[in-house]
């Protein structure tokens, strides 16, 4: 992996799992779940949700997220995506949702998010980018259960004004819901 | 990666980051944040820390917790790596803290947990293990700036009895209190 050489998979002394070690300098690959963090833009009374042009659940609703990098926090990384994906600059305000994904083996975190401006195109992974005040919301049209779970928790708290950090488990989809391990 | 073949640093289409791409199967190897999850394990007015027997830190005081594994809750991992690291069966009650450690590329998070028993007993990455009052607890040895941020909350907390999720930053570690960029 660091040296480019050839992996097997062993039990590493002191350890008690399989891993991927490279047999010409001895570094340890280790998998871990990875986090995926997104925004929940908010412009006045309407959220900003992405149409995906991409699998898994290409031309269903989302939120703006994706895959957090090295070098970023989680928050940095919820306002990278929504500008990777809906062209759109956002202030991050809060952390808001968390989720345990782990048939998708991920972390799935969302920050509530102010859209100052109406500006935003679909990005490259988009197909259609629009606001949707909260009876426009395509319910059925939702990508992933923690987009539904997302937004439904913000027009509820909405009411209040009252935004906790909520920590969540998502169970895997049921099979008449197919959804791709690779993103949740 | 997969295949165990040789891989090479290269931008796969579509990306913006150099990644290691498998030569024999094309398979693309991410690196992202790991996560590190732990507990403050509370029984009765006490809180029960672990020397560290291992690197980076070694002979500090911890929080028990670790990285993360596939197929298992941010929850269950503290649980397990307080069994593994303590020998101690905790309760997770309520995720607590959480922090970008993005020096370290990682997220940590630290979940309160109940103590039921005071039985415990060091594992193999702890040189000793015990409960401490508020009074007695080892500030100036405490081996990693999250630990000390998620103890000095508690003490604070536990006074009004409320419990929040807080969501905070890790900078760097300052020159003359060196870390490692294996664990924080």
């Amino acid at each position: 992996m660091k040296c480019g050489s050839s992996v097997v998979q062993q039990i590493p002394e002191g350890d008690t799992r399989r891993r991927a070690v490279c047999q010409q300098c001895a570094y340890i690959h280790y998998e871990n779940p990875r986090i995926v963090s997104g925004a929940l833009p908010v412009y006045q009374d309407q959220v900003l949700l992405c149409k995906r042009a991409i699998e898994p659940r290409k031309g269903y609703w989302t939120l703006p997220g994706g895959f957090m990098e090295l070098g970023e926090t989680m928050a940095e990384a919820a306002a990278r995506e929504t500008l990777e994906e809906a062209c759109a600059q956002v202030h991050i305000q809060q952390l808001y949702t968390l989720f345990d994904v782990v048939h998708a083996e991920q972390v799935s975190v969302f920050f509530l998010a102010d859209l100052k401006e109406p500006v935003f195109a679909p990005g490259i992974e988009s197909e259609e980018v629009r606001l949707f005040s909260e009876s426009q919301i395509p319910w059925e049209d939702l990508a992933f259960s923690t987009i539904e779970e997302t937004l439904r928790r913000y027009f509820q708290d909405r009411v209040s004004g009252h935004f906790p950090t909520y920590q969540l488990f998502t169970p895997p989809p049921i099979a008449t819901h197919p959804a791709s391990p690779s993103e949740q």
